[in-house]
C-alpha cells in the first residue's frame, strides 16, 4: 500500500478522516505511523495529497488531509480482454489496475467458456477492492471503468465506438511481426489493446476486429498465456507512450 | 502446450518415441491428433523439430521426430530475483520461462523472509516441471539455469562474475528515471536484470549492486508488486532487444 485511497464521501470538506479496518492496520502495523508523520493519500477518481497523522489509537488512525488542486489524468491505455477463467481473472484485477488502464472491457468469444460469466469474480463487490488494491500499490487514484459484454459481435459493431470513440486500436496476435510498442501514439492519444482467449480469437472474430480498425501487433516468436501477455503488453505500451 | 518437449534421453537415436501421461493426454484430448498429423516437438536444451504421429492408442501416442540441425540460442536476458514468497514464486516459474531467460539467480536480501528458502517451491522436483510448462507454452527448448543463494553479499562479491561474466547489469528501481528498455544492448550482448524484494533493497544492498556495475532503470511513476514488475520488465527488455 504505497498510497492510502479514500472514497470521495470519506474525505469530506474539512479533510479530517478517521481510518479503521485494513488501511488503519497497514498504517499501524506496517508503516508504524505516529502523530505528526505524513502519508501519501488520494481520493478515488480524484486528486492525490498528503495526510498528516493527528492521532493513533488501537485500531484507528486519524488523518488531516490536503489534496492537490487537480486529479491526475487516467492512464492512456484501455484493455479489451476476452474473459479468462475466473481464477486467472481474479489475479489480474489488481495487476491490471497497478499497470494502469482507463477501462477494462471484458468480452465473450468463441473460445471463452460460457460459465465464466456466472462467477462472483465479475461482481463489483469482488473486483472493486482488487482494483483499489492495485491502485494503492501503484499510487494511482483513477479507478478503471469496467464493462462486461456477453456478445462479442454486438460489442464490436454497436457498443465499442461509444466506449472508445477515438484512438489507436491494437489486437495482440502471436503471428504479427509489428512490435506492440512501435505503433504507440506520441501525441497523447489513447490506445485500446485487445487480448484474445487462450487458443486465440476465431476467424470471424479476427476479421470483425480488423474491420473495426484493430491493427495486429506481436511480441516476437514466444506465445504467452493470456495473463502473462496481458501484463507484458500493457507494460510495453506504457513504456512506449 | 504449443510445443511438446522431450528429454534428450527420450528422443533416442531413431527419433521414435512413445508418449504417455500429460503430453499424450494433451495430444489426444486437446489437439485430437490422428496418425499422419504433425506436431511441434523439441528436445530440452536442444533443437526443435517436427513429430509425425505414427499411431495413437487409449493413453499413448507414438511419434517419429526429426529435428533441426542446431538448437536455438538461449534468451539473452538473465534474471536476478530477491526470493518472493513461495506462493508468488510458484506462479512465476512458468511465466518467467515463457517470457524467456537464460538463468534465474534467486537471492536472499534483508527484506526476504528467511523461511522462504525452506519451501519445496525451490526444489527442482517442483520447479523443473513448471519451467518446462512455460517453455512448452512459448515454444522454446532452453531450460533456464537456476541457482539459489542464501547470502546476498557472497553472491554479488564472489559468485556473480562467474554466473554472469559479461554483459549489461540492470537493477529495477521505482525511483529511477532511465527507462528499462533504453539501455538494452543492440550488439547481441546479454542483460542481467535484478529485481528486489517487496519493500525494495536496503541501502547496503543498493550500494553493493551499484559497486558491481548495476545501473538503475525504472518503469515510470507506478510502483508494481514484485511479480508484476518481473513480468513487465522482462517483456520490456525483450521488446527492446
Amino acid at each position: 500500500m504505497n498510497l492510502i485511497l479514500l472514497e470521495r464521501s470519506e474525505a469530506g470538506a474539512t479533510g479530517e478522516i478517521t481510518l479503521t479496518g485494513r488501511r488503519a492496520t497497514h498504517l499501524l502495523r506496517v508503516l508504524r505511523v505516529e502523530p505528526g508523520q505524513t502519508v501519501r493519500v488520494g481520493i478515488l477518481d480524484g486528486p492525490r495529497g498528503v495526510g498528516t497523522v493527528t492521532s493513533v489509537a488501537q485500531e484507528a488512525v486519524q488523518l488531516r488531509c490536503s489534496f492537490d488542486a487537480h486529479a491526475a489524468h487516467p492512464p492512456r491505455v484501455d484493455l479489451l480482454l476476452a474473459l479468462p477463467r475466473p481464477k486467472v481473472m481474479r489475479r489480474l484485477w489488481a495487476q491490471i489496475a497497478a499497470l494502469g488502464v482507463g477501462q477494462i472491457i471484458l468480452t465473450n468469444a468463441e473460445r471463452v467458456e460460457r460459465n465464466y460469466f456466472d462467477t462472483h469474480v465479475l461482481a463489483p463487490a469482488c473486483y472493486r477492492p482488487l482494483l483499489v488494491e492495485g491502485l494503492q500499490q501503484a499510487r494511482d487514484t483513477s479507478l478503471p471503468h469496467v464493462s462486461i459484454h456477453r456478445q462479442f459481435r454486438l460489442l464490436i459493431e454497436d457498443e465499442l465506438d461509444a466506449l472508445f470513440p477515438r484512438g489507436l486500436r491494437l489486437v495482440a496476435d502471436p503471428a504479427a511481426t509489428t512490435p506492440a510498442g512501435s505503433l504507440a501514439p506520441k501525441d497523447g492519444g489513447r490506445v485500446l489493446l485487445a487480448i484474445g482467449p487462450e487458443g486465440g480469437w476465431n476467424a470471424f472474430e479476427t476479421a470483425l476486429l480488423a474491420a473495426h480498425g484493430f491493427q495486429s501487433v506481436g511480441m516476437g516468436p514466444r506465445t504467452l498465456r493470456t495473463d502473462t501477455a496481458c501484463i507484458a503488453l500493457l507494460a510495453i505500451l506504457h513504456a512506449a507512450l
